[in-house]
């Protein structure tokens, strides 16, 4: 794809060279993240940070992202505040805010209202996630984490065993994650979760038809024995019929340390899109996994503000000047890590 | 009056040539709104952006004119996270804000607030709008938009034939555009309104003092087929006794493209303060007319952060200064407009 | 202390040194809180102002302090939109939140909530209050305008005579503030509150162990008549039985001009940790000190802006690099006081 000018919408506009290419931009950001480097490229530039749906660690990372390349924020949070309320349509919306910004990012809790956001915006939208639908950076750095945690292993995405597991029918972020991996060759995918809220069969399908190996069980132990990464999801207490069904489950799809030295290869990476819920009775991942170095959920996190800066960069068409625009900060070392 | 350290809170500040400096540093602004530049102007500087009262659009567009100009942004929005409702008074949070701002732009729903706001406060304060009573920098960008779409057609405010459709009586924005409008000669203005909606008899009254032609009508189709600009307001819901009578209005007062095309002369220009209701039972602008190019709605909200970059650079006497501080932007093209 | 990469949690953690320290730097920060200056020190830091309470003033203060000295903020204000309601622990919100951020200054609720985060972050965390635990800035920022109104008479900290006025029980300002007095000399503290509202024995012990003078009384007039600083503190009417104790309690400990005039020594400097009630029948200072040039509440305001910049070059090890990354700026004439 063309990045120069378009809207993130969806993860359906990448091809395996746009992916590639998003993670090499991404790369090279790593030293302005950790503030080694300064660079003022994006002087003088506006994101407008709609979030019409509270967010804090999504709608923090975006605005990060885009102060690091030297641009201010403008931003809004929630609905209340809103003209949409009073009856403006999102045609109105966006033609307003894209003449404040150079650049929107905006989440919505309507499916398919970024990409009409998108239609009427005068400058590009980043869908920041809208309902069900998509959240394309969110797998974009999922993607990502998967690819630098196994760079240090001397593995590349082709090839990659993953098991997904926990709520695969309304997870958005793991729906994505596999329409991106279609794109890379051989992956061995396990689909772990009730079957109340199995992984869609038309994503199950288009894994299969382009060779993926695609394996379907409730069996949490043995499915993470022969993985790259086990990625975890929240199972959310009201998808099931009853507290005695959720308390069934719970002990069936949660990870915690003695299952992980029981049953995983050494080094196997642990990532969930987070939030997690770290309560007792909690379904995903338990607290005694956070001393585990494999535990890659934080570096997630982290990887996000590299891709949502790469995702910038492309779109206003700056990478080539970032580095130009830049000094060494040489008098303060910043505690931030990746 | 002199602008630098001035508060700006009302229409009536201004006379004539005022009204002409603003524009003219409005027009100064465009190639820093448009990121052709960027200027430094206001480094260092702090805009306490203080929405009392939520209103997405008017907060962005403020607080993106002072980050155009070089500035940074410190904001609240609404009640809730106020010292105000625990009982402190708009003095003391006047002397306390004003300590960690160097201009300030507030919004507040009650009426006098933000005069009472800034004459504690130590630094310049524009109003933002304050209840029924005042939205200076709304009624200047509204005639600032005038000034630039007749400005294509060789014309200026002068001779301006003006219609103001839709709820007149409690339309803060059409009240502060007439009285602007006193400063012009020879202006004809039509009053387009249901009579309990009626455009207050004082005004009506200034307007005529000054010798400008004024007709109060009903009649929506006529009064807009010789003017240059068909201002529409919105018309609440709830200010009619029944839905009854809301609906027998819709059907008077509301503009479309088949009527436009009927009535209107070629080019007249449509305005209307947003937002706009676009829900089928609206009583303002269809949305069939969005693909007129005389739809001048969107360059008003355009407008509105030249003219409060104007503001911002009048009050802190920088006007001088901006393009100083400034630098071309050459390798980054915006997709802005103007 | 060792201030490079350390939390500010609590005043326990200085020493008399550790005080006067922070006390130079924020002296050195005045021309840039004034906008003499501009200083790019921290260009491409980013704070993470997390105010997970609503707290206009303090959040304020923090992003101003971070902006005048070249930095971003990106904030979030109030729990609604946080993942802390979705069951996300502090430890995981502190592990995402510190990859977004040079620096976070946080608000909380919970007494104990911000050590339990800053245990978790990577980056250095400022507590801007949790709960009725601590609110350290705030106890610097009243001793260092204690420092700085004595100092314009020849008068330092050691030798201070105070006397602290209302609730001195539940108000956490004036707990921190005795904590820091104890570093000092021969200081003399009149507490001054409704029996039910003295101050916890612990805090009147630990002075008393330091060698001070502690007086403890119910009459305000006498108490005030030979301090240097009369520290007055909201007594809020949920503290009483029942409306008619509030209102014999406000006859007796509420500051008038008259009062002053009558019974206090020439510039006795009164403060108040702000906001301040100022409805007719509040409990505290009345309106009609607004006039006393010693009336020294704003300017506490004020300095809280210089000790959030000394306390953020500290930690961030910039100390000596603020004048270094400066120029002055000579167009622009701030109205900011302080």
């Amino acid at each position: 794809m063309i990045f120069t000018g378009s809207d993130i919408l969806s993860v359906e506009q990448f091809d395996r060279s746009d992916i590639e290419h998003i993670f090499q931009v991404a790369d090279a950001m790593a030293p302005y993240a950790l503030r080694r480097r300064v660079t003022r490229v994006l002087e003088g530039a506006i994101l407008g940070n709609m979030f019409f749906e509270p967010s804090t660690r999504t709608r923090i990372s975006f605005g990060c992202a885009f102060n690091l390349l030297g641009g201010e924020v403008r931003e809004t949070t929630g609905f209340e505040s809103s003209a949409i309320a009073k009856g403006e349509s999102l045609y109105d919306t966006a033609r307003v805010l894209s003449g404040f910004s150079d650049v929107i990012c905006m989440r919505h809790p309507q499916e398919g209202s970024v990409a009409e956001f998108a239609a009427a915006s005068r400058v590009p939208v980043l869908n920041g996630g809208d309902g069900a639908n998509e959240h394309p950076s969110q797998a974009l750095l999922d993607l990502y984490t998967i690819r630098k945690e196994l760079a240090s292993k001397d593995r590349g995405i082709d090839g990659l065993r993953i098991a997904l597991i926990g709520d695969l029918k309304y997870g958005r972020t793991v729906h994505s994650l596999c329409k991106l991996l279609r794109h890379f060759k051989n992956v061995q995918v396990t689909l772990v979760s009730p079957a109340e809220l199995a992984m869609p069969e038309n994503i199950v399908e288009e894994m299969r038809s382009v060779g993926h190996n695609v394996v379907v069980t409730e069996d949490l132990t043995q499915s993470i024995s022969n993985v790259d990464i086990a990625y975890s999801t929240r199972i959310q207490e009201e998808r099931f019929a009853s507290k005695e069904e959720a308390d069934m489950y719970r002990g069936r799809f949660r990870l915690n340390q003695s299952i992980y030295t029981q049953y995983c290869e050494p080094n196997t990476v642990i990532m969930h899109p987070l939030p997690r819920d770290s309560r007792a009775d909690a379904n995903e991942l338990d607290n005694d996994l956070n001393q585990n170095p494999n535990l890659a959920i934080f570096r997630q996190a982290d990887n996000g503000v590299l891709v949502r800066m790469a995702l910038f960069a492309l779109v206003l068409d700056v990478v080539d000047q970032v580095d130009k625009c830049a000094r060494d900060v040489n008098w303060y070392n910043s505690a931030r890590t990746l």
